[in-house]
């Protein structure tokens, strides 16, 4: 890449700037044709990583919950390819927490590795799952979300 | 169901009936609109586990490797729903082992079950990379296959 | 394969055993490390032409609908790989028909070729969404089932 | 979303800012638990049509072509939702062509709409298959991207 397109890509991240880890499983099929994780399955971990913590905080019923967190605005950047059968961590922080929306700072890293692999901006609005009008993040996950600042 | 849709299921397996047990992490988009673990979804974890068995025992290289293994026939029935964020395990033991091809006995176990959530037969034919033509199974993953009757 | 094996998979149908075709679009993700649709997908496929042809029939309403069609058991031989970018169409008919549940017997064709790639029979059971009972298959549907036999 | 959240997302675009269209057939699993696609598969709709639209031109070999694309960056927002069995199509524009990268605009439209339900933009960097490293783009494919300027 010339030096031009360097410029505008976000600085690479480690370990420190996320404040929990999730293992991430590969599977068979997140390896495309040229070998390697396909670049839409990344967010598959990423929402994946975010909402098993929601729902096991309590946070968020992703089945009856009258309230829920809808994905508006994303941006990622790769830095290094990974592969099925890898093993990999999803790194979670908190960027911006306003009153009904939050944006996540994740970041994908190989077992071992301190530099990301990958690293996203994920924002998430909470709306009443009837209407997806916004409301206010709720206290349960408010909670959960100001711990990751 | 009606007695004879029953009378044609395979018998319900449990966890006696398999030889390895790989566990799976469900993802968020493993669940579908009705709110469970959509029935494709089983065979990614079934690929998953039995290629990740053969990769760590380092019977196949799915990048270079002149020979792999190609799907060619597969049954499933299902008994119980599953849903992220549950973990779960696949059950892997090997139902017939000819020269060319395998027949594995695959289970899904919802974690603390005994009884399978799905069980299935799948059959690997073993073929070269360039020409798809069978060929005789390898010895490193005979010898795998072998410790799984 | 040997013969023994050979002798066990069904014989390869054509289009004429299959009453309704639907077209699939294949996407860059279906192609796995091999080159070619991973042996998931054409689950993905079967579903889509299953669902999509009921609810344009009217026969289903899967957002608020209170029975649901769901599978319980599916097997699928496979003859010929596929690739994205190819266009396939999905062969439809239905080999059983019961009172609460049904047989379809599926395949899919590249375009142009008369004989299956893949051929799969697929069995739903008609439940109630919110107890998981089944049910009997309700009129709407038998219609369109009746018409496929 | 607040007004200060509203500002930082890029405005909405229509048809108009779009040089070419490719429909896309929604699958079944595209819908997750509530009930819409799934944010994800935006970018397999994405990748689909960008990678199609090259290889019909014949510009890019996915088999055994040297030059690949790799996507090193990716942007979307989402502006509205869209559901299996919508018919849906992919607009297509390039926002900046470099010597080895280029920037897509993508944009995601309900059949009949004229606002974008989601829109993104997605860089690609061209690299040699063995080696990951960048090389200029192949004029095959430049003289498509020249036209979807």
């Amino acid at each position: 890449m010339s030096d031009e397109k360097k410029a505008e890509r976000p600085q690479r991240t480690t370990r420190a700037h996320y404040r929990r880890f999730t293992p991430v499983q590969t599977r068979w099929r997140d390896n495309d044709i040229y070998g390697h994780v396909n670049n839409v399955v990344y967010f598959e971990y990423f929402d994946t990583a975010v909402n098993a913590m929601m729902i096991e905080a309590g946070a968020l019923d992703i089945s009856k919950g009258e309230i829920i967190g809808l994905v508006v605005d994303l941006r990622c950047s790769y830095f290094a390819s990974v592969a099925f059968p890898e093993k990999l961590d999803v790194g979670i922080a908190v960027e911006r927490l306003g009153r009904s929306s939050v944006t996540y700072r994740l970041a994908l890293f190989r077992a071992g590795d301190n530099d990301a692999a990958a690293q996203a901006l994920f924002t998430h609005v909470y709306v009443t799952r009837a209407t997806q009008a916004p409301v206010a993040i709720p206290d349960a996950a408010r909670a959960v979300l100001e711990s990751l600042r």
